[in-house]
C-alpha cells in the first residue's frame, strides 16, 4: 500500500485507527475455545465488525509464534483475509544484520504479505536497510515506546557534543533523525508511544512528515485528543493503535459486536478531531 | 541447562565453539536443493559431524520462518535432535513490552525448547524481565554488535552526568551496566561483537562475571586469539560463534566433512589458548 492510498483511506473513513489483533488464545471468548480454528474465527469475525472504522490491523506476531505452525496458518489466513483497503502491520519487532534483516524482510513482506513491519533500531543502518528496500512497503522503526522500559535507555540524554544545541539530545530522539535519513515519510514510519503535549511536539519537530504509530491510547492511558492535536501533521500522520480495549471489549458471544461498538467511538472521536481541526477539509484540496 | 554444565561441557571439550545454523535454503550443497527435507538433513548432517567440536548451536531463526510452516518444523525438529550436551540458542532478537515479551519467551523456551534466547535491548527491563524468569533458560542481551550499524546508535556517547566518571560513556556500556542488575551470570549472557582488545577488556571490567556470546569470529574478521585472551574470564565466559565458516565450508556432498575439519580447527585453536592461558587446569581445581 501507498502512503497516498493510506491517506484516501484515511480521509474517506475519518479515522485513523488500527486495530491490533494481538489474538492472545487464554483471553477468546469461552464459546470459541473449542474450535480448533478459535484465532482465525475470532479474527475474522473482529475483522468483519471493525473495518468501516478503521483503517488499518496490526499482527502481534508474539501471539501466533507462540501457538506454533497453527498460529503461523493463523497470521497468514488472518492477512489473506484483511481487506486491501486496510494497512496490514506485522508487530514484530526484528532486526539484525543485513543478510539476516534480508530474510525477516523475505518473510513478512513476500511469504506473508504485510504492508508493514516493526523494526527495532539497536543494530543500526544495515539492520534496517533490507526493509526499505522494498517498494510500497512500510518500515516503522522503534523510537518511543509506551511501556515503563522506555525510560531505561530510550530516554537516555546523549553527550551535548554530538548535537549543535547546548542541551544534551536523549536517545529516541537520535534514533527518529539518523533513521529519518535512511528512508521517506514513504517507506518509513516510527512508533511513538509518546502522549503527552510537549513529547509530541518536540518529536514533530524533528520528524514533520513521518506517520506515527502509536501504541497507548486505550488501556496504556493515553489522550486520544492531545495524541491527535500535537501529533497530527498535514496529512494527519498518524495511526492510533487499540488492541484489547476493542478486541477484548466483550466476553460473551456477541464479543464482535462488542468490538464494532468501541471501534466506532474511537471512529467517532476521531472524526470529529479531523474536523475540529480542519485537517480533513483543508486536505481534500491538496490530493 | 545450566551455567555449570555449560563450563563443564567446555572444560569437557576443551571448546568453546557454537555452531551457527544459518542454514539458507539458497546456500545448501545442490544434491540435496531437490529433497523436501533440505534443511533438516542438512542441519542433521551438521550436527552429527561438528557435535565433537562445538559446545553449542545457535539457530538465526529468520532463515526458517522466511521458508514458512516447513521452516519452523524444520526448526523444531532441529532442535530435538541436537544433543542435551550442547547449548541451543534462538537467535531471535526479540523484544517488546511485557506480556508480548512473554508470549515469545513462551514459544522459544516452551514450545520449542532451546536453552537460550538472543533479545534486543531498546524496549528496556520489562521488555527482558519475562525471559528472566524461566528457570536454567539463558537471555542473551545484544550489547556491541559486529556489525557496520552498531556504531549508529550502540556507540553513542552518553551525557557525562549520567557516570561518576569524568568521560561520557557509551550507549552499549550503559546497556551491558544495567542489564546486568537485572539477572545474574546463571539466566544472562552478552552478544558482544568486540574482537579489538581495547573493547573487550572494558567491557570485562563492567561485566566480568557473564558469559559474552561472540559473533564475527570468521567471515566478519575477528581474531580467535585477541578474543580469548582478552574477553575470557576464570569460567572461560566465552562462546565464540561461526557460521558460514563452518557450515558452508564445504557446497559438495562432502560437506559435512568439510564443516567438521573446520570446526575442529577452531577447536583445536581453542585448546591451545586454554592451555596457554591456564584456565582449564586452574577451574577444573574449583569444581
Amino acid at each position: 500500500m501507498t502512503r497516498l492510498k493510506l491517506i484516501e483511506q484515511i480521509q474517506l473513513k475519518q479515522s485513523y485507527l488500527c486495530v491490533g489483533l494481538d489474538t492472545d488464545i487464554a483471553k477468546l471468548p469461552r464459546h470459541l475455545q473449542s474450535s480448533p480454528n478459535a484465532v482465525i474465527d475470532f479474527n475474522k469475525a473482529i475483522i468483519d465488525a471493525t473495518k468501516p472504522y478503521c483503517v488499518s490491523y496490526k499482527i502481534n506476531t508474539a501471539f501466533y509464534e507462540s501457538q506454533g505452525i497453527k498460529g503461523w496458518e493463523a497470521m497468514q489466513e488472518t492477512v489473506a483475509y484483511i481487506p486491501k483497503t486496510h494497512l496490514t502491520i506485522a508487530d514484530a519487532k526484528r532486526g539484525d544484520i543485513g543478510n539476516t534483516s534480508a530474510q525477516y524482510a523475505k518473510t513478512f513482506f513476500e511469504l506473508i504479505p504485510f504492508d508493514a513491519i516493526t523494526v527495532a533500531p539497536y543494530m543500526g543502518e544495515d539492520s534496517i536497510r533490507p526493509f526499505l528496500e522494498y517498494q510500497d512497503k512500510f518500515t516503522i522503526v522503534l523510537g518511543l515506546t509506551s511501556n515503563a522500559g522506555s525510560n531505561d535507555f530510550q530516554q537516555l540524554l546523549l553527550s551535548p557534543n554530538l548535537t549543535e544545541e547546548n542541551r544534551g539530545r536523549r536517545l529516541y530522539e537520535q534514533v527518529l533523525e539518523k533513521t529519518a535519513t535512511w528512508g521517506t515519510p514513504d517507506n518509513l514510519m516510527f512508533v511513538v508511544g509518546a502522549t503527552r503535549a510537549a513529547d509530541l511536539e518536540n518529536i514533530r519537530s524533528i520528524i514533520p512528515e513521518h506517520f506515527l504509530l502509536v501504541p497507548g491510547v486505550g488501556f496504556q492511558g493515553g489522550s486520544l485528543e492531545e495524541v491527535t492535536r500535537y501529533g497530527k501533521n498535514k496529512d494527519v500522520g498518524l495511526l492510533v493503535n487499540a488492541s484489547r480495549a476493542i478486541i477484548f471489549a466483550g466476553g460473551g458471544e456477541d464479543f464482535a459486536a462488542e468490538a464494532a461498538i468501541i471501534a466506532q467511538q474511537y471512529q467517532v472521536e476521531m472524526k470529529g478531531y479531523l474536523q475540529e481541526l480542519g485537517i480533513v477539509q483543508s486536505h481534500l484540496k491538496t490530493y
